[in-house]
């Protein structure tokens, strides 16, 4: 029997019928004037996104691209980055740094959280760096920064740059790009955009611009600078863009401006704790320390006995709802929601509600309801 | 009053309903089943695109992206590329192998030709690379190798590796990537394939894996191990893929299976002769010299007296076609045609017969039909 389908993962995340329709418009000419009203559209658009009038330069890319473009533009090689880690993503940046000869300081943040402000300052007490680069929420373990503003003025005391893997948490967490000075902040189309993927984005201060200004690209492809000759002289890309997922980009981030960023984060935030206290009473453990839960990505332990296999294949196939499972050394161990975008109320309580027969039908003892008790509660406390 | 719009661009092309259909399904978990399938699925079929045995990759970026991919896998600081210049796309590998901090080894061919066997050879007798990195198709020209196969056997002969950049050549033309031992081949989605831009593609040969595999990946997001290795474990990329055209692209590589390549090609082949003899039966000039004309892009030289911004604004406007002016060097004195992907008679004589109308109203002496006269003389000779 076939069921209507929900994408409750960390990105792709369900996207809405008015952005689908713009995917899905006649392919127009990049190099012509519908294309450029579009593109020029999409860059002011952007600054909304991320909360800044300083320039947000679009690729066609993953968000990883959008991670290299950053480094590709800053880094020679021995120059020094500050990377803590606390998860896969947290590794890939250390990977593209050491791609392009950069050298990794890293350090370990205990598990189930995420860096803070005081260990970046006893690290940079100790190390001279070029520039910080942090992920704003960690994806793969769900936890996040939550004092990112103070890490980024730390940073500049001393005299290095912070960048922002905020791929999955832009839009749905507070993030003043400008407001907090964040050198470089990444995002991309398929997270809390609620757009398909295939677009990322890189935002660049004044700070950033002259570090890049000053540095001989070693990408061409992501040569921040390229991007924006072009953009001045011609309101085109350098190269030929993703036009359908540009167009339907630019249709999320009108329906972004209509909602309000501060309403779309509240809701976000809405939804996470619900599904949080749901788990909870249904009687599983979140992976993240309370203090450092993300708004977008819940990671939830797999019951001793259970198999997280199991539970995705029976949430997939009976209920219609792709969840993920874990990354790295959290394969098996956790199952992770991805909380985001378009997600609302009635998603929220479909998911709860799936998994508390999921579990049951997989023989963990659950109080049928529990789980949806819990998440309309805190639904009462924000209306 | 509204007219139905033609893409005559050399890409993105017109994309045939079936292909946007695909497009717009929605969107899926790109971690799960259902894209595992699909993803094998356009491994498989890319082979046949390639008309090869050998694995090619693709990538959620432009066509300049998958150029970078080569050399960002294959080439160390010093490393020597011979790179012959015709073009702006010439142009463009060596940025890309400077941005690498790789030695271009360049010499300029002859006006309105692209290179030839002879030149290689006389090249390489001098000058020791690793690497030689040819334009098949010169988009920004019209001009096209002719003697690709020769080329490839006289670089392994000196030790070199093929690369060639067939972005807008691969199914136009023939390109036989294993017959032929081309080592690294580049092509795009949104060319003769006929798919919405987004996805770019490289096929390795088991010598391009030898390099590949000895080499310290340079990019991370274009780390052709990587990529293999996630396809061979996972059926999976390593990055969040533009999902929705890599399913538009696995339909538009049906439709290719459909007619045959060698059909493509023929299709391809008939209309651009079409298009060169109507324009010269019109009174225009093609660029390229008839020995190295282009199977997809026809440049024609703006007659003198008008403008071609003028006549791109006519063509559009009036008839709803959009054709491209010219680049760098050419900007202002060529318009070019995009003859690929769907293109077909009907395309061709209604471009031809705007092209006609058009000059005359910017009152350049035309008898109406010559063009379309000459066109069908073409047709019926293939017919």
């Amino acid at each position: 029997m076939r069921t209507s389908k929900l994408l409750m993962i960390p990105g792709p995340t369900n996207v809405p019928p008015r952005v689908m329709e713009a995917l899905v418009r006649p392919i127009i000419n990049h190099r012509g004037p519908e294309f450029e009203a579009l593109y020029a559209e999409v860059f002011e658009n952007l600054k909304y996104f991320f909360q800044t009038s300083w320039d947000v330069i679009p690729f066609t890319s993953s968000g990883t691209g959008a991670m290299e473009c950053v480094v590709s533009n800053t880094i020679s090689p021995r120059d020094r980055v500050l990377i803590p880690l606390y998860g896969n993503f947290t590794n890939r940046i250390k990977e593209i740094v050491e791609a392009y000869g950069g050298e990794a300081v890293t350090f370990k943040v205990p598990e189930r959280e995420a860096v803070t402000a005081k260990q970046i300052e006893e690290e940079l007490s100790r190390e001279k760096v070029k520039m910080v680069y942090v992920v704003f929420n960690e994806t793969s373990t769900g936890v996040a920064v939550k004092d990112l503003k103070e890490i980024a003025r730390i940073a500049h005391e001393h005299g290095a740059l912070i960048a922002v893997d905020a791929i999955s948490g832009l839009g749905g967490d507070e993030l003043l790009v400008e407001e907090w000075q964040i050198d470089f902040c990444v995002a991309a189309s398929q997270k809390c955009l609620a757009a398909p993927p295939g677009m990322s984005m890189v935002s660049v201060s004044d700070r950033g611009w002259e570090v890049v200004n000053s540095m001989k690209p070693r990408s061409h492809y992501f040569n921040l600078k390229l991007y924006k000759k072009f953009f001045v002289e011609r309101r085109q890309p350098p190269f030929t863009p993703v036009v359908p997922v540009f167009a339907a980009v630019n249709e999320a981030l009108k329906m972004l401006k209509e909602e309000g960023i501060e309403n779309r984060i509240k809701r976000h935030r809405m939804c996470a704790e619900a599904f949080y206290k749901a788990f909870e009473a249904i009687g599983l453990k979140c992976y993240a320390k309370p203090e450092f839960r993300s708004n977008t990505v819940i990671a939830v332990e797999v019951p001793s006995g259970l198999k997280d296999t199991d539970i995705r294949r029976v949430m997939r196939e009976d209920f219609g709802i792709s969840i993920a499972g874990g990354m790295a050394d959290l394969r098996g161990k956790v199952v992770r929601i991805g909380s985001m975008g378009i997600v609302d109320k009635s998603m929220v309580l479909r998911t709860v509600s799936a998994l508390e027969c999921t579990l049951r039908q997989l023989g963990f003892k659950v109080d049928l309801g529990s789980g949806v008790e819990a998440a309309l509660q805190v639904f009462s406390k924000y209306s």
